[in-house]
């Protein structure tokens, strides 16, 4: 684990928080350039990301390369006093490239080739890409390791975020020399993929492809769907890898490159091992998230994002002053929205809050997208808040370094999300974010603050491990979350978890698998429900109707908590909880509504011996506290996300306004206070 | 007509129903194999398909054979009594055959080569792949020809469900190779294709292809697109053909696929000719059918095979124990389920009922498919239903070989299908099976069991016909629906029928051209509905709301017996009625909704002096009867798919549980009843 | 500017309107063509478009010709008095055509080659194509252009409908040559299209291509989707000027090709100036225009088709007796609604009624559309009509040549279309159609008459201009306007335009850009509405709930004449006024619903001192009123297609009846009149 070096950055920023965007001088004029550095200052912007798609000017024929543009940017920012996180511009090749190139583009899972003149249109797989790659990253670590306004090495951009899945014959071979790594003998995939199945037997490696659009109406073995997934995301890292080391062997700033956190493709865990900070774009979905929901997954990413960061402090590198413009309706933010927003990622062990970008762009594909500059200038409402927001980061330059603790996590496995998620399952409404966001937003809507942790993760730290879906688990992890509860820790398992081991290969006896002992549950089958279909369940306080899945068991040696009253597995259990140890292991066979999901939590929390952050007797609606805790004291951030003033039970200072608190001082609707204890 | 054979099997089954299933050793230990036969024993099992996907294993290169598994396999089975339907293996080559020959690959309708990894990625006129299943399948027929355990003969596996239409070159040449057969002379196409729109005649035959996507938003000649269905139909049956031919020459042993029922792509008329007795798959639908849709479609998917086969017993090669894997959401059967759902296919002719799959898969695209034996094991309620339904099935011995009688025929027609559904119509609500569905299932809420009669068929053994949207006919088969009539035969014919002959030409004159005369009534226009919209039928009892399809026309000589009160043909005839000889013809021009088509169906019944197969008053929702006769008595199938308990108005003595039946016994919700009466 | 020629046509028909078909004699035997012709004089048709897909018929193979059968058709139509549109049949190549050059299909976004077998299968760009069509053409107009039945040249037929982008590697360079000429410089097409963003910058021409299908969501540059748009529809339109050329140089008989009125694809100003007369194809779209919508779909589209005319008399020549075939569901005319709907295209400027088709074809993919004459044949209501229809055509000749005026014109540019709906901007939800249709239709429904009219159009002869989602627009169109208001114009503008420039670039300094100054408005910041969400707009009269769009801003020196009440934008202006110089300039911000917009404009009307043609309290609902004028007098169109009977307030005499018209006299449910003042 290389993370940790954020500190670094915020040093050369003189201990402030991180504040700024992307910049990209090359859309304007250059004449224009002093004016950005001007209005820079005026905003307290002291960080801005440069060059992320400048390989086309950077390199204007292959080898030849034009820096005077970008030294003169360097020069000018360091000028002003902006510290500069360069770069390495492979995250789109140009034109020229693709031309000389075409084996280079991305092939979809039909066989279409896919062009250039959007971004990101190479395969990961391309020999000529990552040289090309390579070249051009040591040409600007050569160029610019020395300067003095470089403080982070920016890799590539949102790896994958347009080419995740390549089907080319080159990523084939890829995929090929990454599956004899992985089974070392054929007979050995045979096994894992089980071919038996259909005839799908292989006897010579080069027979072996990637999941390529099958005949209709049939699906792809899903190991091989699965080991695809895993090869992508690998394929990938291979890019970073290899570009982060040339320029570590010529720089000694740290390097990092923006994860997108709940980003199906990538295993970010494995990814965040290779950071030397791990910095995080977070975008709010304007629908589909339902009420407060997307208020909520500002919450729920930045605990993934410090999670990945193993606690340390991270750069959220990217977000949006207002209206992004790749959603179907784009709204802009509210009144007070955008400094929320901000702070909700620094009080969850953000040490920066960075922007996509830094002026609107005047032409191409971005152009609806919201700035720190807006198109109507710097009289404008959105100019002012963003000054402000500056402003307020400087004064909790204090909070830098501290970190957020927790005693609850989420446990969270690509893999197995990979798996859970495949088709030929007995319910496509399964949907692993559907229900990580349901248990996630259980615990928000009750001031708890967790973390997420991966399936290999020490345990020991927390009281409460919540496990929803995890579908695909092996058995030493299994074994670590039997140890936990035997240890003393509370588990709550979610439905269909449990269910294969890596190579996506039933657990047979009786479902949960992996879980069964430990849950002291035995399900016969599944018995998914239709489109619409509800089904009641008891004993949860009143009746609660559940949705999406029953199972058909019985608890072996379960206290039975609740039961389906009607449906096709009327009777059975639905929420069970078990002693085991001096822990305490609880199920939960169905997707709970919302009020009946925070019950069985609430009560998990109970034997765990869990609290809020806050005492309250009721958590208000749309209330964000979180605590972030250093050597000198805590900070207590209270966000009020919601309509009404709340009470904020708490003595201290605020940070942001300078005025005492006490635990009957109250935060405004729309409010936020940073209360300082020491 | 080959059909019949499937007493053989019974023979060699002792007299007995088949009970068994899909066995696929391959995906299991060996040492396992032992215990699979000794449950097989427990559960009555006594026929099992294998090998229907082992090609990869039984060909490791070509032409080298690996046959040592399968030897040991089915001496195992033969050794503890267990009968084999063998498969020739050839439903999908292994990798390494695709690999080596790249062309034999399916093409889609775009160009997009459909790749391996799933299964029946072939095309089906590749000489590749033809020349490579049939030396498979002489291989396998020539080593166990001769084995003991061989008692029928299982050919590829439900052809053309992934592959059913090919666009690749080797199609189109295989296309024009079957046109030329079919038309001769090049401006017999021309004629037949009406190519004299949109500037296509042809001058060579190698001008003509597939109908492979067009421009944006046209659509290709519909006569091509109905003659590639045919042509694509005939090459997957040339395929059975040549592949039944060599284990013909080979064994005794009797031969067959596995149909799909109402599988559009395939001309099952045809195919039955070919069978040595017809099987069929069937699986339910969880959804889209409505309350009851999957229940009545046990019924009416079994008339079409036992109409398939002439009649005569067959056999139900696959269906589920419980959940499937394939549909959005799986759900699994209700207890009780599993016997009423296998005991409806016997009632209506299957002289057995085996299943996918002896035991739920561990790994691959179908592990969450139900099996006999479950995930969870035999201490399961899932194997304890197995085990007594296999009792229940070695209690009806006695049926084996008898067969269904009915006095109703239903005009089913692929040729027709095909054209009906085409592109460029009046109305895209139009759908063959939503009608036929309808239809059937207003007779099966009557008690009244119909059989499925190609139009070439003999008409003679029955008293009435119903002609739902037979689109396309040929002046024979109207000739032959007008002589039964004239006979002294009812018919009912629906809306959008006889509307083009078997090129699919308008028969001009005013619709519907082919029953004109017939039905004493002249449509000038249609009046398709938009969606949602309703129009009222008056005449039929209180009145009924009418959807998708109106007609403005006129009764010449035909007696008005419903009308439209509104909409687009206001004042015109909905419903006619016309005698004719000695019959009587009557027409129906919408969708008429259930109870409605319920009163006109029964009111025809009426006039063909066609009675319920029980005499209830009201036929009790979800009471399934059917009778079965024999030379020694007849065996009246009783179903209670309902909640309620029902009166069975039938005497003699139950099969199942050996009791005396009488007319005021009743049938208990659930439960089921095979009554002999001697 | 060729256009006018018209009269030409109406001269050589004797000084009637036009009326007849599509006659493709083709597909029917010869024997019956004489019966045809005894047909058409029954109804009064005196002009026939033949030919438009004979190409294969006409040239059997490469070279040579086959006119034989068509000069049969021209001398028996010749003989019985029928004028000809002689098609130079160019439409769709035949099948030896495509494959001796496949090379010329097209090939869509994805790399699909699309295959012949419908029509249009050909790319605009293939020199293969073009010259095949050049030989046709000359071979044609050589043979038939002394034909004294030929009365006017029908080339191609409704270009583009379906090969409107193709993405070939011809079509590509084509592209290129395209951009050379438009932009000179390749800076200045990296200028241009902003390639500074994603790293897009272009180094050689080789290297720019379509916007074929990118890596996986993302978006092509917006620029060069814009240019690919504008290239496209300039390709087809030089394909048409070749083939119009030949004719021209061979004949001095006008040329034409039907426009399909609003089609997106086609820049109808650029093609409309090379046509020596303006010709339409109309369609009623059963669904998608909610009650009405279809109605006044015919006014609205007649008035695009007569502006493009330039106010001159235009060519109806295609539209349908009844149902169509080519939307899901085809619903037949209702009676009475044919005569309405021809009548429709007459009164706003149409010397000619013609139809598709002469007879309904008994074969191909349009067998069900209607025809003149139905399948059913001449004894029928069908047929009947047609020949009603023709006896009251010959009954109008008198307005052939006379002209429609107008005092309001909406401005409608097809770049700013494209523009308009480009992906990635603040909301999916922006389509131009809605927007024109609604404005368009607020004015039809105060019996308001206007034209349309383009950016570069003198605006004098108008009183009120609407601009209704001008999203792009230069600045010396932008200054047309701004000076139409200061001579005394009353213009509103609608939300969303003025923004982007002709290259797609913002115009910075505040929303909306262009119009900023002349409405006196300053809009910070789109606020575009989640689906389903609503705003309440107050100030015209009742509250009205907005849609789709609200904006944050604010009226520098305009009128706030409604507000925002709630939603993102509340408190904040949501329609204003500004008086400028002698004139008036309104904005609207947001989608109002139809009252409100009625009422915005109607108070605009006033501004304007624009009145309806009918002096009527309130506008009856579905009354079409119109005056076309000549020089001996005035004929108002009076067409009632609402259910109720409506005064008309008029002196005359009804040139269809001969009766004197009063202002008391009433029309009725359903009827029409024209009434002639002189």
């Amino acid at each position: 684990m290389r993370n940790g070096r954020m500190s670094e950055v915020t040093s050369a920023l003189s201990g402030r928080l991180a504040f700024g965007g992307d910049y990209n001088p090359e859309q304007w004029p250059e004449d224009q350039w002093p004016e950005d550095v001007r209005l820079m200052q005026e905003a307290g912007v002291n960080l801005v990301t440069v060059g992320v798609f400048s390989w086309a000017l950077l390199e204007p024929e292959e080898g030849r390369y034009d820096f005077g543009w970008l030294d003169r940017v360097l020069d000018l920012l360091h000028a002003g006093g902006i510290r500069v996180d360069l770069a390495n511009a492979t995250a789109t090749p140009p034109p020229w490239f693709s031309r000389a190139y075409p084996q280079s583009l991305p092939v979809d899972e039909h066989g279409a080739v896919r062009s250039y003149g959007a971004r990101q249109a190479f395969c990961p797989s391309s020999p000529d890409y990552r040289s090309a790659a390579a070249r051009l990253t040591t040409a600007i670590v050569a160029r610019y390791a020395a300067h003095p306004a470089v403080v982070l090495w920016h890799v590539h951009n949102e790896y994958g975020c347009h080419n995740w899945h390549c089907y080319c014959d080159t990523s084939a071979a890829a995929f090929r020399t990454w599956l004899r790594q992985r089974y070392g003998e054929l007979d050995a995939l045979n096994d894992a993929w089980g071919t038996a199945f259909w005839s799908q037997h292989y006897y010579d490696w080069e027979e072996v492809l990637p999941p390529r659009t099958p005949a209709y109406q049939t699906s792809v073995n899903p190991t091989q769907q699965l080991d695809f997934w895993r090869f992508s995301s690998d394929e990938l890292l291979d890019c970073f890898r290899a570009e982060a080391r040339i320029l570590r062997r010529h720089s000694a700033q740290p390097v990092t490159t923006n994860f997108m956190h709940f980003f199906k493709p990538l295993d970010y865990w494995a990814w965040a091992a290779e950071q030397d900070l791990v910095s995080n774009d977070h975008y709010l979905m304007a629908e589909g998230l339902g009420e407060r929901g997307a208020t909520h997954d500002l919450a729920m990413s930045a605990d993934l994002v410090r999670s990945l960061a193993g606690g340390s402090p991270w750069l959220l590198m990217e977000h949006s002053t207002s209206a992004v413009n790749w959603q179907p309706r784009n709204p802009a933010k509210a009144p007070g929205q955008l400094r929320r927003d901000s702070l909700s990622h620094v009080a969850r062990g953000a040490d920066g809050a960075l922007f996509f970008q830094w002026r609107a762009s005047r032409a191409g594909s971005e152009k609806f997208h919201s700035g720190l500059v807006p198109h109507a200038g710097t009289d404008s409402r959105q100019w002012r808040d963003v000054v402000a927001l500056g402003s307020e980061l400087r004064s909790l330059a204090q909070v830098t370094g501290t970190s957020v603790e927790s005693e609850v996590a989420v446990l969270f496995d690509w893999h197995s999300w990979w798996g859970l998620e495949m088709d030929s399952h007995p319910s496509a409404d399964v949907n692993l974010m559907t229900e990580v966001r349901s248990w996630h937003r259980a615990l928000w809507e009750q001031g708890v603050t967790c973390d997420f942790v991966h399936p290999d993760a020490e345990l020991d730290r927390y009281r409460l491990l919540l496990v929803p879906n995890l579908y695909l688990v092996s058995d030493a992890a299994a074994d670590r979350i039997a140890q936990f509860v035997r240890g003393g820790g509370t588990v709550v398992v979610g439905w269909f978890s449990g269910i294969v081991d890596e190579n996506d290969h039933i657990r047979l006896g009786g479902y949960p698998g992996a879980f069964r002992e430990l849950l002291g549950i035995q399900v016969e089958e599944f018995a998914p429900l239709l489109a619409g279909q509800q089904v009641t369940v008891t004993g949860l306080g009143r009746d609660h109707l559940a949705t999406v899945w029953a199972e058909r068991g019985q608890g072996t040696d379960a206290e039975v908590v609740a039961s389906y009253a009607d449906g096709p597995a009327a009777g059975d259990p639905a929420v069970t909880r078990r002693s085991r140890g001096q822990g305490t292991a609880w199920y939960i066979g169905t997707r709970l509504p919302p009020d009946a999901l925070k019950e069985v939590l609430g009560r998990a929390m109970g034997d765990a011996h869990v609290v809020p952050v806050l005492d309250l007797a009721t958590w208000p609606a749309g209330l964000d506290a979180v605590r972030r805790r250093g050597a000198d004291g805590s900070y207590l951030f209270a966000i009020n996300h919601g309509g009404e003033p709340v009470r904020v039970p708490a003595e201290g200072t605020d940070l942001v306004t300078g005025r005492d608190w006490t635990t009957g001082t109250t935060l405004a609707a729309g409010d936020l206070a940073v209360i300082v204890q020491r």
